[in-house]
């Protein structure tokens, strides 16, 4: 289908769009044009009764009983193996709790001492940060026996040999929204003799996973992207079932032992994935987490990528009709298949062009030093959404107000 | 003063205490005598209306800019500098944040590697088993070049030597209730020239704390006892200030870079304390814990002392007069300054004594093999509220009702 151009034609091909109930499911403020669901998803109507409830009765009325009479002992596993759903694993190999960054340090420690003898770590400059932050603690820790290896975007060819231990890539890039074949690059890596680690943090939710049937070694991704399980929600892991008896946990708490209540001594890992879970998890959040991935599951992937596309053609397509192809760069790719749900503008003036657009209630968010980003989640967004937000910045471009001073002074977080 | 004796006494000694309008600032069902926050605290009665306007508010209406608008990228921050006070640390020693297990494994990594050449992490063998746990795992990542030593309570005088690197304690013992002098232990392990790791997890909130002026080095501890976080609350660490530039931390997140938001591929630890910090903070949990210490920092820790220890003591006095010495064996020190805020009492029969306990409104808990652990938190519990759960216990010890069949089976959690 081709993009509809129109505001009429965005508000006809909405009014046939399958997905378009779940807009209600989601509490957004009015005015909003809400083009950040992949920095923070949206609330879930429903998650301020949950909380109150998990609050009120669970932790206010029954205490520590509630460990057993609310199933806060399984609400981890529950969460996880939902999420299992989401990015196509099998029953037990998916973990959530702790951050994205802890979860990294698990698997690439533990990836490291199945390929004992491969100093190398390859990863792209691109991805973000705090992977690359992790696996260089990591080393040093180690004594720096290791070397982590950046590469341009896609770049990693001459690095696949018998010096490669993991390859660590984000599927879909932070900043350029460009999606890699995870079938494809692992069967690489792996060709190589080496493991691989895929960060899914804009990926769960957002494009179709099978990590399972695409060879997956290991996982790590975020529960407050496209799960929209709140801010600072916990994160998850996947370890393939084949690497899970040999996976030595280097956070080894007792969550992940395999008799916490025991109390014993020694460690002795759960089976399975249960050893990757290291101290009490935090219910409050894994409650929040828990609404957000329920509502995730109640539509169909395939529709849902098929939506996304459409919204970011559509975007692509209408900045160009309303200001050339001249006005931004754009760093995503064209490519569908290479495509995660978000276009990337880059402008030397991306910082005061986004303040201008958030003060006409279209929230994107700037990425240093010179990308305008957008997000564009199918779950609680329109083609009418997509028109308006142009639209906007089509005035922005044009009127000059993004010159004004108010825009220019850099805030904490950005 | 003597403990009050009778029914009467303890109302009359409840009328005078000043801790007293504290309970209504908590959410306690009606029937209970809560005698497990050492395990799970209370929820302050201020949580729903704050997790509610976390949720709905900040979250659901002002979104990604609640960073910004709502300071939750200082939240933590915030939270840890409430907490300092709680514990004695001065301004920038504190972090909050991921489990106590985690931080645990930050500190202790970093302990190492300030002294290097140097073999053994002394601990108890009745430390908490995440505690050793970690160690365990950590010890193993490093190529097993330590050595883990576990000593009875107190004997680690033997380990005092050059090898030892950290001494590594929990203040109060979380199965008896013995409370170590953290300066005197401190000097003991500098003297060596090694370095402490304290866990408080049953100390803060509970007992005065004074780490800074004690000399202290590291320390972590928990937010879901004494300081009523919520299940699975943030957890909390200390660093001395004098170790802070020293310290190479081995959990490296985007969180800790001294500049998170200029998305640089090398990290570069923040200055001070923020190099702890490791991904993205909890912000639900995290709000839900600033409650929790607000609450605690209006109570002042010498009332909160002297009345936990009021407490405990009349506990053991009145199950002394009940029930004979003969009865249960007291675990925990009678010495108040040896005593943190819990009783323990050992007894072959322990589990379903506890279990007739629960079931007739007394909360304490179990833990393997047999004991029986009563925590007492001044802040919302009264001598009445003693009086009554030894009432209670003489009963079901008089007439044998622990031993009814409904009590005997094991819950996954204990």
């Amino acid at each position: 289908m081709n993009p509809p151009l129109s505001l009429e034609a965005c508000a006809a091909r909405d009014a046939a769009d399958p997905l378009a109930g779940f807009r209600s499911r989601f509490t957004l403020p009015a005015g909003v044009i809400y083009l950040d669901g992949n920095s923070l998803g949206a609330m879930p109507a429903a998650l301020p009764a949950r909380l109150d409830s998990v609050a009120q009765r669970q932790w206010g009325q029954d205490l520590i009983r509630s460990w057993n009479q609310h199933g806060w002992v399984d609400l981890a596993d529950r969460v996880a193996e939902k999420i299992a759903r989401i990015i196509g694993a099998q029953p037990g190999e998916t973990m959530v709790g702790d951050s994205t960054s802890v979860n990294l340090f698990k698997v690439l420690s533990a990836a490291l001492r199945l390929r004992p003898g491969r100093r190398r770590i390859v990863s792209e400059r691109d991805n973000f940060p705090t992977d690359l932050y992790m696996a260089q603690g990591l080393i040093a820790l180690l004594g720096n026996h290791h070397e982590l290896v950046l590469v341009e975007p896609g770049e990693w060819a001459p690095y696949l040999d018998d010096d490669l231990a993991v390859l660590m890539l984000t599927q879909v890039s932070y900043r350029s929204g460009r999606m890699h074949d995870i079938r494809a690059v692992t069967a690489q890596a792996q060709a190589a003799g080496a493991l691989t680690v895929w960060d899914l943090a804009h990926s769960a939710g957002a494009v179709p996973l099978a990590l399972a049937s695409d060879g997956a070694d290991f996982a790590v991704g975020c529960g407050y992207k496209y799960l929209n399980g709140g801010p600072g929600a916990p994160a998850f892991l996947y370890v393939a079932q084949r690497h899970q008896a040999q996976f030595q946990p280097a956070l080894s708490g007792w969550f992940g032992h395999a008799a916490p209540f025991e109390f014993e001594t020694g460690y002795r890992p759960a089976e399975g994935i249960g050893r990757t879970r290291v101290g009490t998890p935090p219910i409050l959040s894994l409650s929040a987490l828990e609404v957000g991935v329920d509502l995730m599951l109640e539509a169909p992937m395939p529709l849902l990528r098929e939506k996304s596309l459409a919204l970011t053609e559509l975007f692509i397509t209408l900045l160009r009709l309303r200001l050339g192809s001249e006005a931004f760069i754009l760093v995503t790719p064209e490519a569908p298949e290479q495509r995660g749900s978000q276009v990337s503008l880059a402008h030397p003036q991306a910082w005061p062009i986004m303040q201008a657009l958030i003060a006409r209630g279209v929230i994107g968010d700037f990425r240093a030093p010179d990308i305008l980003r957008f997000g564009f989640t199918p779950l609680y967004l329109s083609h009418t959404d997509v028109w308006h937000a142009v639209d906007i910045l089509s005035q922005i471009m044009a009127s000059g107000e993004w010159q004004q001073e108010r825009f220019q002074a850099r805030a904490a977080v950005t």
